[in-house]
């Protein structure tokens, strides 16, 4: 039982990758609010598979409706719930993959966990699909934090060997993120965007994925936001965006380097300027003794290659208790980094909204 | 307000770094079960400070009781209190740390956060002897998986610029583990412990401080574990060691090496080995769609430097507004690693019980 | 935010009177299960208003649907989602119901509490509406608890000045319960019956409305159920009733008669029977120290007389601060006790199956 | 696992009767409070048993001491944990009562849930003992209260068969109420309090008890508070309340009589005082909806007689399987209404502080 997250803002999903539809219901909205559904659909369309060379030829209509919660647009103070409907899954031959579960994809630990009964068409509750219904929860919570302020951003860091700029925000200033957020595959350089895509397409001919690594900026933190001992900022943030499938592994700050650091060059100093505190530099990314020190808070998220390739592999069958081939049909995305990037962007925002509120209190 | 954990075996703990006792809450125990005291007193020795050259100077005395929740030795089914009582902790000039934040420490957010009400002495509620009580209840939770057959090991996988061996669990046998629970220093290679020893001692002598990697295994996880969408096994073990004061990093399986990866050389494939399921290669760590898939887990934790240094560093006068040099006076690990291992171990029984048992219902 | 309730059965309700949909999000049910959609149905039938002269004349069509958390019929190991279209909500003047507050409905202090926000139209989410998608979820526990052999009926007691007869299960025996379920109207006497619907005729004919009890069993109970200290089986069970509107007051056993008793008389002796331990009296209802006993469990809840009546009232008018007459129009039931005793009997259904759950771990 | 509650001011419950140690918890208390050490003294004082010919012979002495989570009397945000020390325990033969489960105690559930490793010593976790840190935790919350005006205060509705007498809080006006709190035994007529008395100290000759009835009224809440559908106030309340022991109803304003009237006579009509939303009478108890409706909040609460007495009694022996005498040996409260009042408006303390903190997010 896992579905909800959040003590102040909390949501609840539900639906499987086929289901008649995916949504999620949201507490914790005061009611006055107007939502943003323009923002909604721009995250849902971000998110969308099918746009572009780039991903899946698979397309997918994102269109939500809102069930309940608010009168003519303005919330009422009751549960938000929003669902996406289901259209045109093809139906294919899932009592084979059943049987031969794909490697790297859920389908053998659900078959053990839900003995056989778990929904297998396009992954069940286990697909990237289920980060359609987050994305209309996690621009309501963006929208939220924005109208105090708080703006968060993504970029492609890397994909597969290639890698955007090495970034240092007090140099080249705040507003070089803005942009981020109309790019279909956000980088800084656009040498190191062709590079990527080049990559990504050599992929795709080749029947193989790519995996990359996604970085979050989140501006204006107020101080002090983050609860400790459990809830910390780390905590909280890492438990939402692993979440999201298919992610391996996140770093604070300096991250993994901070390990072959000593003390002397990881700490940063503390400074006024015009009256503010600041840091000289931000290896601690932002969040010191898991609160927000005001800095700006920065991650970066490692995405594994898409599990689902054209090569052929070796795997079992389950009925037979043998060792098979299999072969994967369908359209796949070469690499889910550039919707993975929206997902985490997403639940990320979520998850900000929901500490965010709880220093509020 | 994060002070509990987990919603089957639940932990809510209390203190400060001073203040009169810390301890810890612990529910979900079933009666009968005979509290393994040893176990307890073995791990606070482990992460005992003050034990060689490579930790702190401070002595702590962590003779642990128990408050509630045993008859004669054997829980009842009420909660379990355990504490530990503070000694001697020295007095020192505590208002001028609170003006004066250090770098790295969470000094200046929790002043903001809990409006200069925050206790300062020795680091307050975000000091790394809150972890003292964790250790109590993860020995518990270790107990109770190794009843079911769970183990949990960790080294340091690298300290500063020195590294222990690369591991394959396939080639070196299992048993290899079983030696670190009795190792001061957890390294598989002598040659790599010394090494890694030297670098603290310099670090030491310098006034300076040293960060590092760990690497935790959990053997004999039962396939299925872990809860799909938002209780995946990452996002409770990263919720639960990101607690750690001083994590700013984890990875599972092959983490930001995924990154890099093609689907092809990075997808286990699955094959039949005397009836039982298993993958070759282990790149998913053991791990796939949030579910554990019976191959061990595997999980490296980036720790920083510790942040108390001896040399003089910059940091802000909050009372003067204006900028003013700091030395930290005291004893401080040269390295947290060897004492923050233990902290990981016992928070991730913590975590890992805890979804074991969901699982069990 | 408070539409969820249960630990290990765990509910999130959504929806207003009149927002497009009423639903339900179900978590906690394993994976295998046949949904009996039966149960829901006939279930949901003997809730649904217009049915005969004793309710109101407005219709609902209550034909549920399920969303996700199924296939083929059959749970699939995630959260169930399911869904009541409203359909035909006549259009009123809302706008005076907010100026002019009707007196004992939630519409002033949810006016205060939401800022005008608060969806008003047929009470928003303060409906009895609200506990049709209760129906389905209750049905679900219902039938899970059946399964176990636990048994749930209801009587009216009382309705107005008329009451059913006393009774003693011991005297009786339980099968005179079984047959409560088919009763349009579940009074045991069927003279009593007779009364009460004349006197709900005649309330009806006067403008005017009546309250009454609900007596509830449930059979079969284990003995241990139910948790120390804060969810004993009566917080539980209280805590969820009182969920439903329109209540006023429970008791369990011997409730508020046990306030003039002394201890020698209230006591119930133990006793065995058949190797089975025993109560020869039942003034303990089935629970003492907040844990089921293993005799039936009886508690009885007091509905308050439907607020909405056809005589003139005084308010008042919050847009011009002052006193005015009030004139409620529409269509209501004369006495919510029918229906409300399904809510009770669904809702309860929901709480002792999430302790049930919890006690089987 | 139920030891925990509240979501803004959280408490944990630990201990047994018989422990070394009972204490508690508590979250969500802003840095900065300076704990009222004074009133949880007087409260403490209040609930404390042999003070007086009216309750047990049996002293307790109930000072208790903070171990965490305040700095010089302050509290600093870090959790408190407060503990009574157990002192003098009687040793007895447990073993006895093990094997005899007494009438009406929770001996024999208990001993079936926990397969017969509960505490049996003094009721273990099922004592009216661990009502005493409830009473450090409500005190806390009562003085929270305090400072935003809200007061609670409780009388003695009902002894046995005397009862004090009926009371409209319009009449006799608010003051009346304050001098509850300083009469050891709250009732408002002295008659009443006399005829009550006598018959307690008839029932302890007779080695009997008795029940009664404890009215409990909350002033100056504001309009709005409770929430929708789960945690209206007669949940959150009923659902605190029923976690002492004793208690086997509660009704809120017109309670079971609302059963018996008709609308026309129990709708609450508005009117504007003043500039002020009132009622004029307040069978509504002041909660509609489930929210606070401004007027004082009134609810009544069933308390058992006392389950130990000194007469002889018909019970079982589980080793032997078969049906014995029991007589139960040491001092016991005649009646514990007088202390459950207490342990009533205490808890009823947290109950409505955690929904004001709700209500203020």
């Amino acid at each position: 039982m896992s579905y909800s997250f959040g003590k102040n803002f909390k949501v609840t999903l539900f639906g499987q990758s086929h289901s008649e539809n995916l949504g999620i219901v949201i507490e914790g909205i005061s009611a006055g609010y107007k939502i943003n559904k323009d923002l909604i659909r721009k995250n849902l369309e971000r998110r969308r598979p099918g746009r572009n060379n780039f991903s899946t030829a698979r397309k997918e209509d994102d269109d939500f409706k809102i069930l309940s919660g608010e009168v003519e647009g303005i919330t009422c103070g009751a549960p938000i719930c929003a669902i996406i409907e289901n259209k045109d899954q093809r139906s294919r031959d899932y009592e084979n993959i059943k049987d031969r579960p794909r490697p790297s994809h859920a389908d053998y630990p659900a078959y053990v966990k839900f003995k056989g009964f778990n929904d297998i068409r396009g992954g069940g509750q286990f697909s990237g699909r289920m980060t359609a219904p987050i994305v209309i929860a996690g621009s309501i919570a963006e929208d939220l934090l924005l109208k105090r302020g708080i703006k968060i951003f993504s970029r492609i860091k890397s994909l597969g060997d290639e890698s955007d700029i090495d970034l240092n925000l007090n140099d080249i200033g705040e507003e070089k993120l803005y942009d981020l957020k109309n790019e279909d595959f956000p980088v800084f350089e656009d040498s190191a965007r062709e590079k990527m895509q080049e990559e990504i397409l050599r992929a795709k001919e080749e029947g193989d994925s790519l995996g990359g690594i996604v970085e979050t900026f989140i501006l204006n933190m107020p101080v002090g936001i983050g609860e400790p001992f459990f809830d910390s900022l780390e905590s909280v943030i890492s438990h939402a965006v692993f979440s999201v499938p298919g992610i391996r592994g996140i770093e604070f700050g300096s991250g993994f380097e901070a390990a072959k650091m000593c003390g002397s060059s990881h700490n940063d100093e503390y400074y006024y300027e015009n009256g503010q505190v600041k840091t000289k530099t931000n290896k601690h990314g932002g969040i010191i003794g898991g609160l927000s020190s005001g800095m700006p808070i920065i991650f970066r998220t490692a995405v594994k290659p898409t599990s689902s390739i054209g090569k052929r592999q070796r795997t079992i069958s389950l009925r037979d208790k043998k060792n098979v081939d299999l072969e994967i049909v369908g359209r796949h995305d070469p690499s889910i980094v550039p919707r993975a990037l929206v997902a985490i962007e997403m639940i990320t925002a979520i998850a900000i909204l929901d500490l965010v509120m709880e220093g509020e209190r």
